[in-house]
């Protein structure tokens, strides 16, 4: 098992951009991945123009051990994903005669139409990953992981490719809830913390509620150990300011 | 009135690629960019990382006429945005005695913890951003705007950033109901129609629900008579295939 396994996921879609379609991904993928052991590094969202997909999808792919993508797979003009990739690693699109058999599962001959064929073009040298729901497969080549943007159907793909990956050393997360006890009374005594205990990272997270700031310090490691070490040192810290606190 | 104004939104945080926190932002900002007149081109999401955000903030702060980030700037060792922008700028990062004043609104003297004055740091040459709700300021500095991450903050100081912008050509968006009709259905004809008229980008956008696909095509254009135009030739698409259609 890998010490650390990264990712890096590109939203491709002018939807997203322009707000017509509020993005639920994200969120998703970031909190499957880390419960596998795979560390979602950065996330980019693009517009459907391919040069921007392309040079989007060489830089993360070159950086990060996988890129995911959502979006763009689809039937109609704009779904430009397959071709981005492809230009991206320099190998043909053409339609996958394993892609066009899914189609006809849900297709018959006189509905396959030129459009829904478009769904069976992906870059020469892909695996397929299977579409439960609506047949139309994504592709995984090289490193990337091409997956539909429908919630749905992304969720399906990602729990097909899943067992497929590399995972790492799983991070162990600790939360502390510090209450309404403000950010500005322990982010001095929590930052000596941080600074004492290397290898863990301890952020601090206000919600903010009708009834005022709620806050909640997580301390996350790959070393359960050292994790475990400072989240004691945080609730120490919480229990003592909030003994001493001055009613604000 | 420029024709393009264009914008990029850094979110920072390392709370959003775990996915312990879900973004609430993006959708927001995308919309809201929109609807006065501002193109966003671009997204990102990278962590609590200061060469990261520093490297980000370079590439999109020279590439669009805006730079929007969210999150980072709150009272915690964590909270590092500040930092990395004047670091990005190149310029200094000291407490503003703007800012001061502005947190002395909201703690008496002896709860101006140096963790709480750390969120009137901020790099210098930058303008504030009031914050009506807890106080501590976002800032501008060149074309980068840095406001909280926590939403509501968000909002209220995108509302005063806003009248300050400026703005491009609004985008005309008229939407095309296709119903149940497939893309795979319209997908030739709607090319067809996307090539026919340049200037206009046109989408299809599936909803996937219980009772199955929901179609939707979007045409947007920053000339409003080119946007009817490619409108009222795939309404007269959608109305000629559901005429014709097989029922599947």
């Amino acid at each position: 098992m890998a010490a650390s396994v990264t990712a890096a996921l590109l939203v491709i879609g002018d939807e997203i951009l322009s707000g017509r379609t509020k993005d639920k991904n994200i969120g998703y993928i970031a909190e499957y991945l880390t419960g596998i052991g795979i560390d979602l590094m950065e996330v980019r969202v693009v517009p459907d123009i391919e040069a921007e997909i392309v040079a989007a999808v060489n830089t993360l792919r070159e950086r990060y051990t996988y890129l995911f993508t959502t979006g763009g797979i689809g039937p109609t003009h704009d779904d430009i994903t397959a071709d981005s990739i492809g230009r991206a690693f320099g190998v043909a699109v053409d339609h996958d005669p394993r892609a066009v058999a899914m189609l006809k599962e849900r297709y018959g001959e006189g509905e396959l139409t030129d459009a829904r064929l478009r769904m069976a073009r992906v870059p020469k040298g892909s695996d397929l990953i299977e579409n439960p729901i609506s047949k139309a497969p994504g592709f995984r080549i090289g490193n990337v992981i091409t997956m539909a943007g429908v919630p749905s159907i992304m969720q399906a793909m990602l729990d097909l490719v899943a067992p497929t990956l590399q995972t790492g050393v799983r991070m162990t997360v600790e939360n502390v809830d510090a209450g309404s006890l403000g950010e500005g009374i322990y982010g001095d005594g929590l930052a000596a913390i941080a600074a004492a205990h290397p290898g863990v990272s301890i952020g601090s997270y206000p919600s903010f509620t009708a009834t005022g700031f709620r806050n909640q310090i997580v301390v996350r490691s790959k070393d359960p150990a050292a994790a475990s070490a400072a989240a004691r040192d945080v609730e120490a810290l919480v229990a003592r300011l909030t003994a001493d606190r001055v009613p604000l």
